[in-house]
């Protein structure tokens, strides 16, 4: 496939999601010329989000969608373009990295992948009906919504047990729901605390309400149906999946997929970068994402103009 | 000093800029009891910053202060402390860290150091006056606000040189100012950009101007004076240091008094992290200041209740 020189893009993004559009930002601001290419605007995990109020700068909560809305606006303002368009595999070996989408192969001199982590698929009745709405995948994020109210977790992992002991600082009753009898750390010291109550052999199969969450309905060990009010109900049944499927082993990967960053966000390959969820970090918040954003096309413009101002002598 | 144990905060954080506003925004909304002393709201690099247009989610160009007054209003609405009060030093050895101010001794189980860097106290005539009104110390910031303009830099550091490139992709002209006739690097790249220009040997005496920068006064190497028209003066002469005066040898320091941190901003002593522009980080963008705030505030709190969640093995 031949090319003009002028296609060649200085940044290339995948991913509209704060990561993503930070660097975006960043990068255009540079002049660089920059290029997001993103699934879907409504399709991440911000997105998701029904009202934000931790972002540091928000004079009143939004939604994931308003906040997304505003990062895009910022980093088409200074420049880059915005092309709703899914990423189905990419050449990283060159100098020209190149990303093939179904109508087109795009070229640039530097990648940052920040596609995000929400790989899991709804797998309850109402689960994505109700995502934002009272569903959540991150207690850190959404506790603080529910105080003194009755929430579940349904999970049996050891992060579940820790949210839980998140959650139980916030809300009246935390029910941890296991759909195994056994919870894989039983000493766990997070489930001595009173307001978090075991219900194990329990499998929920639908999440109902009418604008948000009412209550749930499960499965006792006898097939009993059971059903329980509450407001909230955070799901841990797989965790979150970065998405880095479209890799296909052109970079190295972590265990779930995850792309290892050195703090600049440098990936194993020159001229790579990543930023956001889709990194191997379990910090998943949107000023550290955006953060990540901001770095990696600092870092990605060091790159290009080889300059050597970053400092990497990073203590321990 | 005796003490109540409802004296004991659990997280004291010293500095209001964006990485200790971020950072107690994250902790009280945790429900830690979280105390901020700030030495003054109108005194850090950001306060300084007559508009923001890079920090991802604003909606149009605000101030410094305006983004800072909310943030404030963020962490003050969910629950920290907020005091006006310099810290003039503190004792990290015990599992109770102490702070002394003036009136009063603060204790708390963890302390996030958020000092910022701006310990330049402006030398030249009109240089503080017009600070965020064409006076800059940050190139990769403000830039872009320089568009088709004529602007300078003083200092013959490699930085200053460096800084100088990223100014010419946007100004008309950039005048590299030295004092010494000789440049630290003569044969940097920098140097051969054709809208660049150099003057070396010259003191800049004089920033000048109505509401805005328009010109300066300099003496050449004879003591002649030389009036220069422009917009821009980004002063590079002794560069921002971090302002970490007050520790007086109870935490490590870099060479130029920065804190190393990891990347989860744990220093080198347990229950004390830094954050934001006093850690040793050359990447002084508001985003990443609010980010480190909130990845402290979080590790904080893992250190608090102990939780493991978080992983260390970070690549590389």
């Amino acid at each position: 496939m031949t090319q003009d020189l002028q296609d060649i893009y200085d940044v290339m993004i995948i991913g509209g999601g704060p990561a993503g559009l930070t660097a975006a930002l960043y990068a255009s601001r540079s002049k660089l010329m920059t290029v997001i290419l993103d699934k879907s605007p409504t399709a991440g995990a911000l997105a998701y989000s029904n009202k934000i109020e931790n972002y540091p700068g928000l004079t009143s909560p939004v939604s994931g969608i308003e906040l997304l809305d505003t990062m895009k606006r910022q980093a088409i303002g200074f420049g880059a373009e915005y092309r709703a368009m899914q990423v189905i595999g990419m050449n990283l070996s060159g100098d020209i990295k190149e990303v093939f989408t179904m109508d087109k192969t795009y070229s640039g001199k530097t990648i940052i992948i920040a596609t995000g982590s929400m790989g899991r698929k709804p797998s309850i009745k109402g689960e994505g009906e109700f995502l934002g709405k009272g569903v959540s995948y991150c207690a850190i994020c959404d506790a603080a919504f529910f105080r003194n109210k009755t929430v579940c977790i349904i999970g049996n992992s050891e992060e579940a047990v820790k949210e839980a002991g998140v959650l139980a600082r916030f809300a009246e009753t935390v029910y941890l729901i296991s759909p195994a009898k056994k919870l894989k750390d039983e000493d766990h010291p997070g489930l001595k605390i009173p307001n978090i109550k075991l219900l194990l052999g329990y499998t929920v199969f639908s999440i109902e309400g009418k604008e948000v969450v009412e209550k749930i309905r499960m499965h006792d060990y006898d097939q009993k149906e059971i059903e329980l009010k509450l407001s909230g109900v955070f799901v841990y049944l797989h965790g979150n999946r970065p998405i880095t499927d479209f890799l296909a082993g052109t970079l190295e990967t972590g265990e779930d997929g995850c792309i290892p960053v050195n703090c600049m966000m440098e990936t194993s390959l020159p001229g790579v970068f990543a930023a956001g969820d889709v990194t191997c970090t379990e910090i998943r918040q949107v000023v550290v994402a955006a953060s990540q954003g901001c770095i990696a096309a600092l870092a990605a413009e060091k790159y290009l103009y080889k300059r050597t101002r970053y400092r990497t002598d990073w203590a321990k």
